[in-house]
């Protein structure tokens, strides 16, 4: 079944809120989300910052352990602006010259969507203008955390979350562990465009039209969100520092390759050693996130 | 000047040792080097483990503070066989991960230099046949570092040394500051292929035929091992944690912005904020690695 | 006001729930905890594991913003035995070491209330008799987190929550921030004793009988728990990695100096670069706990 | 056999140089070190900066995988004044708290042996007058490191090192696993009193007059350096980040109870997850150290 379900209510929390829509496996629904700031798809504020959330999306039959499979069908920005901050984090960069960092202050970009393209124009800046392609993107995505935890959309997660991950992109799929009854699925914070580790703090932040189906699999095996693209499977890791980030998504890769694929751990060593591909999510958020890649290609 | 040079003594640290050659700004050496346990060409031991070096190298004129260009045109393996470790290094997954890994031993590939491909056969690994195409690159690469420091070749600093970061291979150029008069450049620690962060602890370690070229730049603002290639400016970090390497890459991808291609902190935010990408080169070595690369076509 | 408060219900989040109490400043309040598996003074399970805690105790005209000062004035056990873990957690040791590690299971220690120790035998351990002094101490004492959230007791935060720092003993006094209306203060998971980096992952978890007195202080600038000693002011920062709760609990510690005690930063930097303290909470927990301390003798 | 050694020669590196005197096992050496910045006892440069070192001390016999046993006898400063720096490092404080710190310069103090205290008067600072009780120790203590390295005496290691902790004062003993023949031992850095963390980058940098007698132990076993006061034993890591020296030390210390206190790593385990106490040695050189601690009375 199509849903078409326009958010009047959103959440900054991942927490076991009363569900906005029931749906089935197998459902699509086409959504919206607001911007970071709460800003929707007039410009105008419909919701509280930051990273105010779509959903929860209640679906039937998902129980702890089992996992949803997200194909994600459209992420699209729906109006002509998003914004950033203008400064690098100061953790981010050497300690000795976070003095040289700018104020961090709020930039608007015009967003042109035939184009494909977002301009920032700043005369405080050399060069004062910038020209990127449109890549849009998720920020947040998961599901409710286990034992009732009601969460900051600030951070992430086992179930997912604010992991500002610039693969998180239309055509993608990506499977949740299930913590809670109805599995109580989120989206929001979507990105015009995003470099790796969002190290301004943002992405693009703009408003989005979003399509996406959901499949519920029962397993019981994944601990962490993981992804499908055309060409890898990825498992995501979230925490601080990043080395701890690294170790969930690599534990998690050799998991999956071991009940999935085939491997046993000593021959996922062998083929991880000599082809794993590393991504860094995010180093903004208070928690980081690393994705661990491997080439289908390689696998099957 | 071209050179070809065979090593006879191999150097197992980073150090103000006697060089083996004298060049001069523009030319060319050819030379080899032996894989990461001591073996050579024949395969039999010409060198202490691990990662001997060929080198020193040194440059005429060049001194403390100056910038060694070095253009890698060749690296290729020179014989039918390489080595890895077996298995995942325990500090790399979850720490109740670590009982499930295998013993790390050490595993024989043979390589097929004509097909491009090497292949392992694992009676006790599932599965037990894995084949990978081959993607030659330098895990050693690196100057005497400051001070008359001598370092071991298991680690990597300012100076470059051991990164294990699998884009320097032939057509990249890596720009290496300067300590000591001459630079003493070295190379070491070919790897037929090697997956980001060398989680096993090694590529496929084999005996290479190396040649690169070496220009003299009169510079003073680098502070780390910058590279570039057909599409991207690269600046290294290497230390750990990977958070700390990652902010020595980004601090000092932000300093080559400013200092060569017109832009300032603030614009370099911008542009990097929505369009930096990450790699991890090691997470093996004491000293972690970390690069951030922007696509050449967005900055010039 | 003195109160007896006799626990009936148990959260296992830090969170914004019903108030089983509540309290003005300056009251007193007599009450028990559960031991971090759920049971209580009769050795029977009152709630579920880990970490159930007692309250919230809602604070008359508590606002974000505000500061509780929580006087500890009684910590002891009310039963004659506790538990810990067999091993050191893998994290905490080298990963080559992770081995040679025992396996995880639970231990029961007697415990002497008239004599003041907690005596353990384990007939699979050299040696197999360990006798230690009581120091009894609440692992978990907080308050609810902002905006809502509900953050499990296995972990802290700004708000407090899970430290396990061992100087959360009879005689301290606490400053906790204000971050939702009434405050909404916890307390939970006694410890007969602990080790500094709570290692095996458990102090002698027992139940307790706790008393505290609260005051409500209107004051704005501090982010983290502050703890008083009779010797020390002591700021704590909750985080992973270390590195980070270091930078937590200094810059509130910093921060306290200015605000409080006629400091300014630079001369803050005169003082603790030469007679700050640091302690080591807790390594064990998703966020680590360190405290900066300062000896009050050098400050007033 | 009692030596009195005057240095005339300093090196900026722990490494395999020309030793400045030869010792047997039991003898003491009665000799000097220049502080931090290269002066000496008049206040004038005897040595380049930093942290130059007094030695090294060949001790007759000494092979790779024996322990020195360093009795610290004496440590005092030998002049009125020493120097700290003005301003706490960037790293050690919150990013967004960076702007805040002041600017880092050079601060004299002036040092009354008599008294055993000492005092800053700057008139920049609020307070502008403080006055600290003299703790003496050396922030650099160590042998040559392995495989003939030549390392700055900015880090540490394996081999001791620049570890800046402040229990390494008179009437400790430090136990240096050896890595070369003779040892080649080096005394530096000395202290005035410094705070934990030395979060400065400096304690007070003075030169000193220092007494110390070298037992040599045949034992294989030792990684790290340790220590024995007369209340604890200790064992020291250092690494980066301060989780890993955390490892490196519990570690250290639990294979330390098991070779000689009748411990195994099940017992070890529930004394110190009830009993280990850590201090933190430094958190601003490039590796930090941490010093995991068990008391005697415990383990005798």
């Amino acid at each position: 079944m199509q849903h078409n379900f326009e958010p009047s209510i959103y959440y900054n929390n991942f927490g076991s809120y009363e569900p906005v829509l029931t749906i089935v496996s197998g459902d699509s629904v086409t959504t919206s989300t607001a911007d970071a700031f709460g800003n929707g798809r007039s410009g105008e504020p419909v919701a509280k910052r930051s990273n105010p959330l779509t959903g929860p999306f209640f679906v039937e039959g998902a129980e702890p352990g089992d996992q949803l499979v997200v194909h994600l069908q459209n992420i699209f920005p729906n109006r002509d602006h998003g914004y950033t901050m203008s400064g690098i984090a100061p953790h981010i960069v050497d300690g000795d010259f976070v003095n040289e960092l700018p104020e961090r202050s709020i930039m608007k970009w015009s967003v042109d969507i035939d184009d494909g393209t977002a301009t920032l124009f700043d005369e405080f800046a050399q060069p004062s203008h910038l020209t990127v392609s449109l890549d849009p993107m998720l920020g947040c995505i998961g599901v409710a955390p286990e034992r009732g935890q009601a969460i900051s959309t600030a951070t992430s997660g086992q179930y997912g979350g604010n992991m500002d991950y610039r693969l998180v992109t239309p055509g993608a799929t990506i499977l949740l562990p299930v913590f809670m009854p109805g599995a109580l699925f989120f989206v929001g914070d979507g990105h015009a465009i995003q470099g790796d580790g969002e190290i301004v703090g943002t992405g693009i932040e703009i408003s989005m039209d979003v399509t996406f189906s959901i499949e519920l699999r029962k397993i019981v095996n994944a601990h962490w969100p993981r992804m499908e693209t055309d060409s890898h499977i990825i498992a995501l890791g979230n925490a601080r520092p990043l080395d701890q980030a690294l170790q969930h998504s690599t534990t998690e890769l050799v998991t999956w390759l071991c009940s999935d694929y085939g491997y046993d751990v000593r021959g996922a060593s062998h083929l991880l050693g000599q082809a794993l591909e590393y991504d860094i999510g995010n180093v903004f958020d208070p928690a980081y996130t690393v994705a661990a890649k491997i080439a289908k290609k390689l696998i099957t």
